[in-house]
């Protein structure tokens, strides 16, 4: 780890909001920066039961992220990653639409042993993020079930028939998060959010509506980054209009929500103090009611990831006694 | 599949009473001899819970044995395994001393994932048996749980403790099988045991006192072999005084039992006809007093569990007519 500190950077906690693939990318980035001062909150809405066994995409993908672990090439699971489980499993007849790594499949394994056992989602998170040596403090955002449900024109599919089985190609009518009512917002959270000592909150370049909205859902998660009264900053997950990986701009076209700058912002609008958009999509994009800060956000190696978190935590920063749109 | 009938082969089923690696390699000789015609009952109370999954390591080992799937070198498993899901585990801080391979995993995985659906242990062998092309009825012995418990001078070991985390290293004092007298036997096997149609019953050369002793102590087991009134030819599992592999000989040690061809013919009086013994401890062998077949009963290729298979048929057939001992 290098640049544990640098100079615009202060002493106290960042939470970062955090889905997938793309936010974990810049949270790599914000580790590399802030090391323990970098609080990850992840979604849990993409959790589900496949074999028996508890499954956490974006929990997992944060994991092997930030231990260095991650298959940088295929964009999830492990690198140096083995199949033999799956070609097994087709043999004796079991459900392979949902690909299981060798070296993946420990970490379900174990983690649904814990939680049979009676620990916590969050207490398994803590350990095993200890044990993979992240320097970072990881959150699930909530130890209750909270399940994405995609509306489409057909049916309701549960998220991973829909992201996986479907390969996102039914159009999207709507998205509900089960549970998201009565899901208690975790205590490690709660407290990563309190006032004292906290520097900012930034909303990772996720998918908002299927990644971020289910964090937002959980009740008590807006109140207290309002209460906290620290700038919140969100990066846009769009590049020149087009989401990066998944199906974030195919989304917003079937929601009927222009892919722009704008609509990100109106999104997030009462939330958060400013934008952090790409220098290609600042020119032409509508006009934005808040501040934005126009950089590279494409993350392409991990110095792009170590400068674009630099690039938002300086944005932040000069966001403390600006207008909040809020 | 060659030798699908033999000059000596009759058209009955031939029911056999098998625990893990040597018993299944003469199932396999027998499955070669008899195809559809020979029934394999399986020992079930080596089966456990590890990490959460239901393990049957006897039923896995005839299951890879008659399907040619098993690592004949290393004895248990199957062959072209990987042990990355292993690897994984201890980095994450799970249990390993109980080994997983990575194929392997996968029938742990989706039978845990059956019987959690209401499945019967009975059923997903007979699924999973036709999946993987034996051509022989694989029936575990019971669906309910029966769970060996090896009581040595300090503690009560559950089999597997004992057997592989222990290594067979402490004395054993006595060996009970919880559940054993509440435990039903499953229906295929007393289909299997139907007089009509039955040709003998073949004792393989499992441990006595680990592998056989808990399908014998099933209520019904022994009456249903006793009605059947066909031979009932058990194959000793001493070769030279020696157990080919595993602990039997060890066994016979702690429990004051001379490790001998008289000792084994003691210990199935008033169930078996005929026993078979290797061609090496025919010489110096106590007396016996029921008929014996002295034929080499080492297996070490197909040919020779082949070989051996034909003589334990034939020799069952011959004891058809002789005094019984029973």
């Amino acid at each position: 780890m290098s640049g544990e500190t640098t100079a615009s950077s202060g002493d106290g906690r960042v939470v970062a909001l955090c889905g997938g693939v793309g936010g974990a990318k810049l949270a790599l980035g914000l580790q590399t920066v802030l090391g323990e001062r970098l609080h990850v909150v992840v979604n849990m809405a993409d959790d589900f039961e496949h074999l028996g066994l508890h499954i956490s995409p974006d929990l997992d993908t944060v994991l092997y992220t930030l231990s260095g672990l991650s298959d940088r090439q295929r964009g999830w699971g492990r690198a140096d990653e083995s199949w033999n489980f799956m070609a097994a499993l087709a043999e004796v007849g079991g459900e392979t639409w949902f690909s299981l790594g060798d070296r993946d499949l420990a970490l379900h394994v174990e983690r649904t042993r814990r939680l049979a056992a009676g620990e916590s989602l969050t207490g398994i998170a803590a350990d095993i993020a200890k044990r993979l040596g992240l320097t970072a403090q990881l959150w699930p955002v909530t130890d209750d079930p909270i399940r994405t449900i995609v509306v489409t024109p057909d049916e309701k599919l549960a998220f991973q028939r829909y992201f996986v089985a479907h390969r996102c190609e039914p159009a999207i009518r709507s998205i509900r998060f089960d549970g998201a009512d009565k899901a208690r917002l975790s205590a490690g959270v709660r407290a990563a959010l309190q006032p004292e000592g906290l520097r900012m909150v930034v909303i990772c370049p996720s998918n908002p509506y299927l990644s971020i909205d289910p964090i937002l859902a959980v009740p008590g998660l807006r109140d207290a980054v309002r209460v906290a009264g620290v700038p919140v900053v969100a990066v846009s997950p769009l590049v020149g209009g087009q989401a990066v990986k998944g199906p974030t701009r195919k989304i917003m076209d079937e929601l009927g929500v222009a892919a722009d700058t704008e609509a990100i912002a109106a999104h997030y609008r009462g939330l958060i103090d400013g934008l952090v958009i790409d220098a290609g999509d600042a020119v032409g994009a509508r006009a934005v009611d808040l501040p934005t800060c126009a950089v590279p956000t494409l993350m392409t190696d991990d110095a792009s990831k170590v400068r674009l978190a630099q690039d938002v935590l300086a944005f932040g920063d000069a966001l403390c006694g600006s207008t909040s749109v809020r």
